[in-house]
């Protein structure tokens, strides 16, 4: 039982399709991980290693990691960037085979730091998908300047092809700072126009998992788009904060939600 | 003993009624809580289970967060918000009943985010006492565009209304964030004049917790006030900093303290 | 082994005296830090207790931390604050004795925070080398104002000579913000110039660590000094991220490293 059960928003329990949180693992320790998902796993769907940080992490502590984040229900997955680096380097196949053996059954497929065309990407998530992976997908750059070089339209395009060729969700790239990326100014708050334009061309609305590392973004999210939007890039520090957000137990959104 | 106890500035031993520290917990989990406070207990006074947080912890785990920080003297409360949500749900006796029942003998009550008038504010005050509970409460509101309708001259005469029917200490918003809201501008910058008038018109000074999230925040009061003003929503990583500022033993307070 | 050893980028092992990281403990508890050591100690080097932070934490903490740290090959030492407040109260006998006590086997000299002269820095540098310590030393000053008073010239030339009196390594000031300091102005950027003056008339380069507490500042040494620069006040929740900067696995330096 929960400490105020009377006061709980009703919302779809894990696993779920929608209202879906991914947490960004940046390095914690074991035990600190195991006592972070004991308190807060009910409300953790993915967690991502992010980037390559799974590269320089011993291999027995990330095998522990997943396997606990199994226990807990979460799809513990790598970050896009991993897959980007092991495309650089010709060795995809050998990336596969490795997530394997760690315990990964989820990965993340991106063309944020490289220049992979979007064809070649579809073949990777295809690729991935019929090897057993439960895909996900970004969009974006990881770089302002080559970022604002994708339009709407073109990354909705891109959006909707990745979801028809096999990912299991698509999402809108703003990294761990949130900032002058994407749907974000330089300030950090959300482009609304092209929120909405995203939202109205989708083919599927619950597949997006947006990025939003900031407490703001977050609100801003759950104000407009509801309890049920799927967001991602949240700190460890945040999981319960998301969630009372989520369920108008914080301030910012009490009395708000319908 | 302390590391180096010929450089430490004579402090008042806990439990205190100057000089306290309140600490923000926004869910920790039981390992890393009880971690922590191993190594800087002695520096903690309240410590706060933010807003809604504590609705959706595991009844086991709060409970068992609740026994271990009192073990350590220090007071676990529930954050405003909570008792807020159980007035705007009608529940404030099922409250009253289920925080006693996890184990916490304080609660905040506030009226920053409902339009509960400070006439019944008052009212819960007493009945909270009445119950036995240790009270502290709140002035402020969470919208910072609501919080500038409350002039100074209102908000003082609040402040020492709930102090007489009952509350152990006052405490002044300033959020997670410490920004754009009550005595702290856009920048976080305390508004001097704003904080002397309180303190010129406040019943008991030491009455008085002043949120200060940053350490600037921390920095202007102790150098301001002193090293026994009471300051809250310190985030679990400064705890031990923020001493360190009240001894002088940090860089922006050494040599600057009596 | 590693999670991905294939994509890893060879890197010097400790202990290794160029590419090193020093972090930045604020006071974390000790299953806490053990937690985060299991799985990144071969990227820490360094491991400063800041400032005045040893002086109210409990010995036998401390000395538990400090052997765990040294059974992780890293080197544990006490910010230079402490050392300057030993020194303004007459007492810096007893504080290398305590600190020898308590198992550091390094310290840092610094006189950012009191008027200790250059010319009586360089005998406590000589002194504690004699007494057998590691010895790190500091240039800067902590208060901004007097910080610009340092001119580039100077600087370099009390580094050189701290050097030459003994110190292992000679730290850049940043302090935990790494704003409105040394060679970071207002918004937190490098100054180019100053930092290619400091290159161009040091004794040594691989003698200087900087501190550079921001992802940007990270990024900014990486890409200009290479994977090989010494850094430091890098955040505990940053020290993975830090070595998959200094080895191409972000985005940040995918790609663009030789």
């Amino acid at each position: 039982m929960k400490g105020f059960e009377f006061l709980i928003k009703e919302r779809e329990n894990k696993p779920r399709d929608i209202g879906m949180t991914m947490v960004l693992d940046k390095g914690l320790g074991y035990e600190s991980a195991k006592s972070l998902m004991e308190i807060s796993a009910d409300y953790v769907d993915y967690l991502k290693f992010g980037w390559g940080t799974s590269v320089i992490q011993d291999e027995n502590i990330i095998k522990a990691k997943v396997e606990m984040y199994k226990d807990f229900q979460i799809i513990p997955y790598t970050g896009g960037t991993l897959f980007e680096l092991a495309y650089m380097n010709n060795n995809v196949d050998l990336f596969f085979k490795r997530a394997n053996e760690l315990g990964f059954e989820a990965i993340e497929i991106s063309n944020g730091s490289t220049d992979l065309s979007y064809a070649d990407k579809i073949e990777y998530i295809k690729q991935a998908k019929d090897l057993g992976f439960h895909v996900l997908s970004e969009v974006g750059k990881k770089n302002p300047a080559l970022d604002k070089d994708i339009g709407l339209e073109e990354r909705v395009k891109y959006m909707n092809e990745e979801l028809k060729a096999g990912s299991s969700k698509v999402i809108v790239e703003a990294r761990e700072g949130g900032k002058n990326i994407g749907i974000f100014d330089k300030s950090g708050n959300a482009k609304a126009d092209e929120v909405d334009y995203i939202l109205d061309n989708i083919s599927d609305k619950n597949k997006i998992i947006w990025e939003a590392p900031q407490k703001d973004q977050q609100v801003y999210f759950v104000l407009n788009l509801g309890s049920d939007v799927s967001l991602g890039n949240i700190s460890t520090e945040d999981i319960i904060s998301l969630e009372t957000i989520r369920q108008g137990l914080r301030g910012d959104t009490l009395g708000k939600l319908d």
